[in-house]
């Protein structure tokens, strides 16, 4: 499946402050995102499953892929496009004998040999980070900088997407690096109008 | 499938104390316990994985069924017999959509209301509790007692566990109400020599 990962909407409700996820996601995706993560934490898989059948029929609306994040039994549920896992989910060859070829499958990575791994055991693409100190995760990993990030993209032939602390102040500078994408989660979610964020973001990219 | 139910452990690690899951799973199959669940929260899907491939590999060792809770997508990585459904997890329809028509599917349930929409929506068998009150799970309801066990057991047709409080104790009356069997986490996990429990269980219920 081809993809667009120019910019990649990562979901956290807890940086929402009580706002709704299903509205900041569409204002999102009217701003330009290409593709949008839904990661969620100590929810019920009711729950879960109730928020990603919402943000199914969003990415079927705005034509852009539905990532679930780790969890393959909510992918399967809901037919979303994709999963995306860690080092701490599935291992990733279980979940490509599970979920088949044709689904996407991305896969976080901090370094060359986890990125390597993942190109050889069948990711779609990599998500690598932290670029830069981020206050979403509790991440102990000193960030790659934008160095890091250009030498894990050098070292596989699939896409990779920045991830961590990016907003508009470093996005230009990410895009230089020759990676794919951006995966954003408070630099979109965090801002009370994530349609002209995300728009803002979206020229940024094309134009870096 | 066809199922024992009349002795069914169903595992916290939290009531182990640090005693080694796997260790104290297998005293409990020496003892002649009949179907395992799996039922880990708050765990990451990488060690829940290997925590099921290793319940999976004693079950087959012990020919018994290996029922995994609410986690369809770790069912599916170790190709467990089934899994186990409460409320807040996968709709039902949904569950029974995604593993076919020969996995085993439990479903929780505290009322004759749930009992038989769980029998008409694809539910193998029901777990009908608390039946007593039980310090394994922070539950506000009322215990069905053995009398709104065995309301359950004559509103559907499908095979009824009691759970919730089970013990040596009550393991005889729980029978009399006309359930298929005993589904226990403190009452076998709970006891420092999980063989013996199990086998005085084991024989209380076939005397009961």
């Amino acid at each position: 499946m081809k993809c667009d990962y120019s910019l990649y909407l990562v979901t956290d409700r807890a940086i929402l402050g009580g706002r709704d996820l299903g509205q900041a996601v569409e204002d999102a995706l009217r701003g330009g995102v290409t593709l949008v993560q839904l990661r969620e934490k100590d929810t019920s898989s009711r729950d879960f499953y109730q928020i990603a059948l919402a943000l199914k029929d969003l990415a079927v609306k705005y034509q852009v892929p539905l990532i679930i994040n780790d969890r393959l039994d909510i992918a399967l549920a809901v037919d979303a496009d994709g999963i995306h896992i860690g080092q701490e989910d599935l291992p990733l060859q279980v979940a490509r004998c599970l979920l088949g070829p044709e689904k996407i499958i991305g896969y976080s990575v901090s370094n060359i040999e986890e990125a390597v791994y993942g190109e050889k055991y069948g990711a779609d693409y990599l998500g690598a980070g932290p670029v830069y100190t981020t206050t979403t995760k509790a991440v102990t990993i000193q960030p790659l900088g934008v160095e890091g990030l250009r030498n894990i993209k050098n070292s596989v032939s699939i896409p990779v997407v920045g991830i961590g602390g990016i907003n508009l102040d470093n996005v230009r500078e990410v895009k230089k690096s020759g990676a794919d994408g951006v995966s954003i989660v408070s630099g979109i979610l965090g801002s009370l109008d994530p349609d002209c964020t995300s728009r803002k973001l979206c020229e940024a990219w094309q134009q870096g």
